[in-house]
């Protein structure tokens, strides 16, 4: 049974990484001890290493050992056997156009299928829809496709930021850039506030944290759903 | 001789459509009486034919009569024979995308290199850099590549956003991801406040408008430069 938490981000403004997740993550990684960290998205260009360090510092608070991806022999292989994997956040078109070069798409896919827990923050959220095509990240290099793992029925817009109040910039509003989305593609877009996720349990669907998060279907005027709202039915 | 004008947007807040603009096209497009518009980016995903609308309303005002590329049976020979050429905002991959599906990436070239005076503004500025990939737009259509049309020798950033003061949102600034796109590419980008443009004529690249440009070369921090400030050697 897929067993996935689908994080608008890792971080919180004032707070640590992750670290308004940890009673979740120490629940959803409760028989994991060693997990797979896949720094591919690189945020702000940091390395596989650096980033890495990050992750396996955080996650030494709740005690459970982190890996990086990056440092095994074959990474097919690894995700195979992996008790939990962790895609963290940056930049999605890196991550994505990494995922393809190393053949991982359909690893992590079969890992997740079968029962293997997986967190996703930011980019490595966005990876859990149907395509990266809602991501907000510029798109610093070109993938083999944007086509995602399709963890489930619809797309994700992490970060998920409201119009600005009396602002007088003339770029697109997350909403607008929704509704152009809407304007060539058919699925839903679940746009997640900072500080909500999604718990996803097999089939089941459902938006956690205290905020709500805004729904755009095509040809539908957007909509807000509350926590607890079961999503599983948005396809 | 090249004649271009890249701006980073084509309204400013409470004015009309390029509006600010009129001058410096009634100048550029002087010997222009028929301009070819490029509706390709359909800004919220409206129709060619409400986009060319809005912008054959524009020109009016300035005496020059506008027909949209998509009424054209030949659109490769519509370009050769174009006297001016306008690249409208919207979407940029979209754009990319029919630009390269209709055949038309060489076609803009090689009306631009034989002195066809061309506007681009937002997404149709973007294209006149080397690539797309500092565009701010959601990815919401898969183009066959991000090389554009290389007018100039470093990439655009229109529509350019200093960080928000006292912001809690967690998404990258527009500087962060610049910052990610040179851990990977090494041209320049010219970071372009709403109200700036760029004249190309020529190899002569200078900034008009009222705001500084913000300047991003790979391994140095970013800098400012003031209107009228020659761009020709930054590559």
């Amino acid at each position: 049974m897929k067993k996935i938490i689908i994080a608008s981000t890792s971080t919180l403004y004032n707070s640590g990484y992750l670290e308004y997740l940890f009673p979740t993550l120490a629940n959803h990684f409760k028989n994991v001890k060693n997990l797979i960290f896949i720094p591919y998205a690189r945020p702000g260009g940091i390395s596989h290493e650096t980033y890495t360090e990050k992750a396996r510092d955080a996650f030494s608070k709740i005690g459970i050992n982190v890996k990086g991806l990056h440092e095994f022999e074959n990474p097919v292989k690894a995700l195979e056997s992996a008790e939990g994997i962790f895609t963290g956040g940056g930049n999605t078109f890196l991550l994505v156009h990494q995922l393809y070069k190393n053949n991982l798409i359909e690893a992590i896919q079969n890992a997740v299928k079968s029962g293997t827990p997986y967190l996703g923050c930011s980019a490595g959220s966005n990876i859990c829809g149907l395509t990266m095509e809602t991501t907000n990240d510029m798109p610093i290099v070109y993938p083999p496709s944007f086509k995602t793992l399709s963890f489930v029925p619809f797309n994700i817009n992490p970060h998920y930021l409201d119009p600005a109040e009396g602002s007088t910039h003339m770029g697109e509003t997350r909403e607008t850039r929704i509704n152009e989305f809407h304007a060539f593609n058919s699925q839903p877009v679940v746009g997640l506030r900072e500080g909500s996720w999604l718990e996803v349990k097999g089939d089941y669907i459902v938006l956690k944290g205290e905020l709500s998060a805004r729904i755009f279907e095509q040809g539908k005027p957007a909509y807000e759903v509350t926590p607890e709202t079961d999503l599983s039915h948005l396809n």
